[in-house]
């Protein structure tokens, strides 16, 4: 029987290996002289029991895996309300639904906080080969992209890996398309084409860019998402290629063959529309002052149903409140979940939020934000400024969930929405899940139901309830020094 | 050290742990009483002698491996032809382009053998939830079948699962569009329901149907693929919807929401047209009158390059009698390749090959197709009834390929093309390439020339060389008994 051991070690390592093939995070291009990794500093005794939150622990945990109300409600809100970009009509659909049933689940202080979102529009879009093969192009306009004229803009194709390729390339690039065919090396290495593509293109007098979309893998698949422009520079219309066109235009260039391109797209901002953060809250027993937010954001791209980007995190932190609300489970503090409007084009949901709660920030004693897809949970990604103290006592909880594999406190975390009250001193976290799917789908039509699996949804339930109660429920606050 | 052994069994296990979860060919769903696996026939002993053999074989791998050709002509068939439907003018420009390619290489009998094929268009389509939900849903009309009227069909969807849950509703599903959402459990089990699903829904009245896509995954990927109507049945117009439609259909179903649904397809057929099978040589030198057929079928479906199907397959053995040229190997027989057209909606290049050659059937001493993709090669798949005497000389022979992995001789295999010749007695084969990819993209916009790997191609060219040279070169025939 001494084999085991080896067994396991050596499983281990082959699987550790599997896994390193696939980009996780920023890759050698973002990090070419990475620091190297700072020895840990070592972390004080908690001082949480956790032994008083295993009766509780084990409540929430079986309650979440013998429910289906997670896996139906997200079911409803993708198959029957679907995609909600800010601005549109199913947007304020998913916001009244929400409202109306975290009502008749019996949560607190149910309410609508309202926030004025961007209203951008896509409208009609093509992307077409003139030359030297005619052809349709699959492609998805990016968010908050100009439109273009009503003939489109048509140009010869510059094809670059990366933003060096581009520089080297400067004046060359006026009056053309410019590609941007970067391999995708871990979203954040690669997101930046996205962001900033446009303008950094347009400074040399690029009339379109075009964008691989971020993702790993792709069958004829386009990824959305949003753009920004810089200030200074000429606004052009930008949209992602799938990355079979994007190896396509590579090797037309690769060639010398100069593909031209027609790129037609109707894109544009409509007046700021009126929409809300949702937020229902579980009343605190004895500090109900005192505050442990869990939230995602409710609005997604406008193609597929926002499943796991993020309708999935929503419904993981509104049915924590409502799992724990059905078990009598009241903690000291008040949980509070917000469903946030406008974080894919705008933020402007976790910037009024900050805004209109400004007094209450320092009562905040922890924030979790599910954004990340609802796959396997693996625990919490704790930001790096979090203090000591407050990491060690969630090591120590997250030992509860240690049954279902979510014991992990990262040492990175956060999330988009939860930001702006961050910055202002609060510590956050996100809700980690196991990540090597979650760019095949991202901003895509594929971010469907389907992709979701009902049991990993009940586990971030259950690990969400369980982080949530206890540090809201222990003597201490987390936030204690 | 004696841990070595250790890890390489344990690493084995695991590999084949994870080979399992794919669905490979038929599962339990096709053979829910599966016979016992037959005691396998022992072989006679070969009569080839291979070491003679040995010194070509490292020619043509070291060749092969070393040269650029084969990829780059894939890619211009892909990237400067694209899609080769039966009576596209890309099929003609692709033969045109091979017969003048084929003669610079200086092949010999360099010809186009006139075949007539079915000439079906797609035209404009789509298909779109009316109500509960408004909206697009993906589509890819299957080939051959008849269009809507301009107005489309509209009816109520009735969702099954496969063939038992239609006879069960039977007369219940008249009026209405039958969707068929049989998970992929292997090609052969689930694309019965691609070829019959039609005038099996026809049967008890349904107005239309719509297939799953047969494959195991799906980024929102419509699959396309041939369907035959029942004479004896109404001809409803059929297409192909992505898992994620599929499932979603499958829940609006299962939840009583009763979906209904508008399919516009202009599909039609225009009169046959003129088309041809490819054929070139390089002329045996003692027995010319003998040979060892290579090929693949040139035409593919009109949505993405026919990359991996089958223009790969096709270049392959086009690759292979030329880089046996350029070495100066001209083996006793003749090797002859033939680029088949029309395999995909009617076989008729398969069927008029026969018919123009049947006097010298008796003389074709082997057929190899390679038409599963050119991913890296695994060896050949022999039909199950080859002679004995012919497997074993083939499994001695397969020994020349070990070094590149593509040693074995699998209990079963043809092809679709060599399929009318095999029946009048020729012993066939399939080039057998790894496969836990080819469903994913087969019959669908992504099968692009990004998906092979210029390795893989290079692999397989060596392999269908270094088999039909020893083959056609050997003093026996191989069907010598």
């Amino acid at each position: 029987m001494r084999l085991l051991p080896l067994l396991v070690l050596i499983s281990t390592l082959i699987y550790a290996t599997a896994f390193a093939q696939r980009p996780q995070g920023p890759g050698p291009a973002a990090q070419p002289f990475a620091s190297p990794t700072p020895t840990p500093t070592p972390l004080p005794p908690p001082t949480v029991k956790i032994d008083r939150y295993r009766p509780a622990a084990a409540r929430i945990i079986g309650a979440a895996l013998t429910s289906d109300r997670a896996y139906a409600r997200l079911a409803h809100l993708t198959d029957h309300i679907g995609h909600r970009l800010s601005g549109s009509k199913n947007l304020e659909r998913a916001i009244e639904w929400a409202l109306a049933e975290m009502k008749r689940d019996g949560l607190d202080n149910v309410r609508a906080e309202k926030v004025m979102v961007p209203h951008w529009v896509r409208g009609e879009e093509s992307l077409e080969m003139l030359t030297p093969v005619p052809q349709k192009l699959q492609m998805l306009g990016l968010g908050n992209s100009v439109g273009t004229l009503a003939e489109g803009v048509s140009a010869e194709a510059v094809v670059v890996r990366n933003f060096g390729e581009l520089e080297r390339l400067g004046e060359q690039v006026r009056g053309k398309i410019v590609v941007y065919n970067a391999p995708f090396t871990g979203y954040g290495a690669t997101v930046v084409y996205r962001l900033q593509g446009a303008s950094r293109a347009a400074r040399y007098g690029a009339v379109a860019a075009l964008v691989r979309s971020i993702g790993p893998v792709s069958l004829q698949t386009p990824h959305t998402g949003g753009m920004n422009y810089d200030a200074n520079q000429p606004k052009i219309p930008v949209a992602a290629i799938t990355i079979e066109t994007a190896e396509l235009l590579q090797r037309m260039n690769d060639r010398g063959e100069r593909p031209t391109l027609r790129l037609k797209m109707e894109a544009k901002f409509l007046p700021d529309a009126e929409s809300a953060n949702v937020i229902a809250e579980l009343k605190g027993s004895e500090k109900p002052d005192e505050v442990v937010l869990i939230g995602g954001h409710f609005d997604s791209w406008d193609v597929g149903q926002g499943a796991h980007d993020d309708g999935g995190g929503c419904i993981v932190a509104w049915e924590a409140a409502r799992l724990l609300k059905e078990l009598g489970l009241r903690p000291r503090r008040t949980i509070r979940v917000v469903l946030y409007t406008n974080e894919e084009n705008g933020l402007r949901g976790g910037n009024a939020y900050r805004d209109a709660h400004r007094e209450e920030i320092p009562k905040h004693i922890f924030a979790i934000e599910s954004d990340s897809g609802v796959f396997r949970p693996e625990g919490l990604g704790l930001a790096a400024t979090a203090p000591l103290q407050a990491r060690s006592n969630l090591q120590e909880i997250a030992k509860l969930l240690s049954g279902i594999g979510a014991d992990r406190i990262a040492a990175t975390g956060g999330g988009a929405d939860i930001g702006p009250i961050m910055r202002e001193g609060v510590i956050g976290a996100s809700l980690d899940v196991e990540g090597d799917h979650y760019f095949d789908i991202h901003h895509t039509p594929a971010d469907t139901l389907d992709k979701v699996n009902p049991r990993e949804l009940a586990l971030c339930v259950a690990t969400m309830a369980v982080m949530a109660y206890t540090v809201a429920d222990m003597p201490e606050a987390l936030n204690h020094r």
